[in-house]
């Protein structure tokens, strides 16, 4: 099932998309946490703006080199561990909102990537029982200042900025992994292309070992890495980051104002 | 005027602290959004069990080697700009809340710090505009995992784990930092001493750098580094961090059960 949070007219409220009728069935409240009854009203998709289909109330948890050709464009080997960030819920916008390239930074690079909604309180579970707390999937792009990330060696600031995670378009709550591509385009031309299956750290051992640091709580977000091929982003581009079975996460890109 | 959060019988609520008569002036709702309107009930504070005063809905950020001789003793020189980084909420505990030490380190160490508590939301706000934008200061303890902070290279883990940052007594709306010194004492032994004189970079000059990445919101607290002296802490401790003018902050340590 696809969830979408989105704006129609005057309201913000949450669906479940119906691909079938290109539909929203409106639900009265979050599903995640009030379960799936319906208003009764449909919105067209054409009608409705998408929005982040989950605003996190306490972390957005992002996993570092985590595809082994990732890790080597970035000059070094993926960590034995799962390699743990943060990024505030501040940066968060969703579908179609631009990322703004801060005056700070002259090189802000792209890294598409999967990201898990964790749905249920989680501490120190186990890998088998990871599945029990993910609520769904949604498609993030990890946007980074490389330069500002070097500089500072802690990532903070250089993945933290106001516009810097894009997630949506939807959250699937039943996404089939097997197989899985994610894809990076921008401008047409495609830079990152990774099988899900070429993580170092898998979905499972990544919740786990967050949840041995941090309580996780419903509304978290994990990113999972992002493949090789980063590249730049400049004023005027429009990222596409595409996950097999999610749709595509597409923003555009402007200078600060 | 010192604000306090506490739970009595089954009430949680926010009050003002009447140092006089020892009691809590019972607010009716949380005054960094409602104000200051008393509910007419007071409650002795002998009898109020104190809670941290803010939960951040957005952010804990943090600032690292903002004092001289502790950048020293970890090893490097204080850095030109401020270093951020970032503690989830997931780590925040109230006064006399236990700090629990995890199994995954061998080495965690206090660092007593003063917080900033933010009021108003702030992004690219000039030094001069920070005062307006901050609600009041409370006490940290920034906790952290030394042996993983040097393994992952990344803070977050080290920095992150439940129970890892202690808030409080109280959240103090007229401060004067003037002269202020922070001390932290472990079972009656001083360890750390700073003079708030000595940090690298000011205040104003925390708030305005952090707003120029983030967008700040109401209720995100700022830790504005710790000074020399960081040291260990072992099951049975107690940790007490004490800013001239605010109380102390005080937080048994136990291991992992």
């Amino acid at each position: 099932m696809k969830i979408a949070r989105f704006s129609h007219g005057d309201t913000i409220a949450f669906g479940i998309v119906d691909e079938e009728e290109d539909e929203l069935v409106v639900l009265k409240a979050d599903p995640m946490f009030a379960g799936y009854e319906p208003t009764g009203a449909r919105v067209p998709l054409a009608e409705a703006r998408l929005l982040a289909p989950v605003i996190p109330r306490s972390k957005v948890v992002a996993v570092g080199k985590n595809y082994r050709e990732h890790a080597e464009e970035m000059g070094g080997e993926a960590p034995a561990e799962p390699l743990l960030f943060l990024k505030p819920n501040t940066s968060v916008i969703g579908p179609g909102d631009a990322i703004v390239l801060p005056r700070q930074s002259e090189q802000v690079e792209h890294e598409g990537e999967l990201a898990v909604v964790i749905g249920r309180i989680a501490k120190n579970i186990a890998d088998a029982d990871a599945a029990g707390v993910i609520f769904g999937y949604t498609i993030a792009n990890d946007v980074t200042a490389r330069d500002l990330q070097r500089r500072d060696g802690q990532w903070t600031r250089a993945k933290g900025f106001d516009t810097f995670c894009p997630l949506g378009p939807v959250i699937d709550t039943e996404l089939d992994l097997d197989g899985g591509t994610i894809e990076t385009i921008v401008d047409g031309e495609r830079r990152q292309h990774g099988r899900l299956a070429d993580m170092v750290h898998s979905i499972p051992a990544i919740v786990a070992y967050a949840s041995s640091v941090f309580t996780l709580l419903p509304g978290d977000v994990i990113l999972t890495g992002t493949p090789a091929g980063v590249g730049p982003l400049v004023d005027g581009d429009t990222v596409e980051v595409t996950v097999s079975g999610l749709g595509t996460l597409s923003n555009p890109v402007r200078a600060a104002g």
